[in-house]
């Protein structure tokens, strides 16, 4: 029966190959977060009247941040489960719950991810278009958007590998 | 060995259902690119000026466009292919080529009709905030806007079902 549970268990290389990609997927959502919660500008409106604008005034930007803690916190549950289990040689790493976990869990943070970094590229994309010539401190605010938009779309894309390998890696019986 | 295949196929019910959601998918698809393209309005610009604003002139609904053009296509092609499979009993729908065709189809669409249907979302909301009080018109234009987002979101959920669904009848000898 134990050694039965064991074959079922992934190799350690490819677990910790998994820890890694999950470790870029984590410090680029950390840096989307730092580039978006410091992107701030002022915008004149009047002769002496400046109105500060902050990432909370974009609606598109607040969802960016719901999506970036929801996969910021599942990459860091994913990450300390999978080292767990390396250190202690844990026996439910390739159970078919902890499978059934991964598959879902990366296929629903992948979509998360994916349309949070859309919804910001399509609001920067139009809210420059329609503020154009307001002067370059808006532009700045919306190229740190980009810049942030880019890198969930880079978390995006690893989480999308991650989800296509759990995917291959579903129990065999169902 | 003609057996075996024969083994393999999923049964006719099964994919009679698959076609049925694809059907719904293509529905919603064509029902949100008809709502889209008729969306139009004219802008007050001046006393005597009035500028005609179009959904190619919001570059999320563009994107928008871009993934429902592909997504119909895509399942198109599915529905015609499962149909004639049913129709002609043909060999090949079980066979490993078709079943990770399905799979990787299905991802990448339902990340496609996702990332549409968040784009024009964050945009419709970032835009209708940041032209409030324009009048009736404008907040008819992003009224509809969010009609064809949400039938957007609806095939994606259906698609995002049938990637659950290919992902659990991927070959088990991969």
């Amino acid at each position: 029966m134990a050694s039965s549970t064991l074959l079922l268990q992934p190799p350690v290389t490819a677990r910790v190959a998994t820890v890694l990609v999950r470790a870029t997927v984590l410090a680029s959502l950390v840096l989307s977060l730092a580039v978006m919660t410091t992107d701030t500008t002022t915008l004149q409106v009047g002769i002496n009247l400046s109105v500060e604008v902050k990432f909370m005034d974009v609606y598109s930007y607040r969802y960016m941040l719901g999506t970036i803690v929801i996969g910021a916190a599942y990459t860091l549950l994913q990450i300390a489960n999978t080292i767990y289990g390396i250190c202690t040689a844990n026996q439910s790493a390739g159970s078919d719950g902890v499978l059934l976990f991964d598959f879902f869990g990366d296929k629903m943070v992948s979509y998360f991810l994916a349309t949070g970094a859309a919804a910001a590229f399509g609001a920067t994309k139009d809210l420059k278009a329609a503020t154009e010539g307001s002067g370059s401190n808006v532009d700045k605010f919306f190229d740190n958007g980009y810049a942030a938009a880019s890198l969930l779309l880079f978390s995006f894309i690893c989480c999308a590998l991650l989800s296509v390998i759990s995917s291959f890696s579903l129990p065999k019986n169902i």
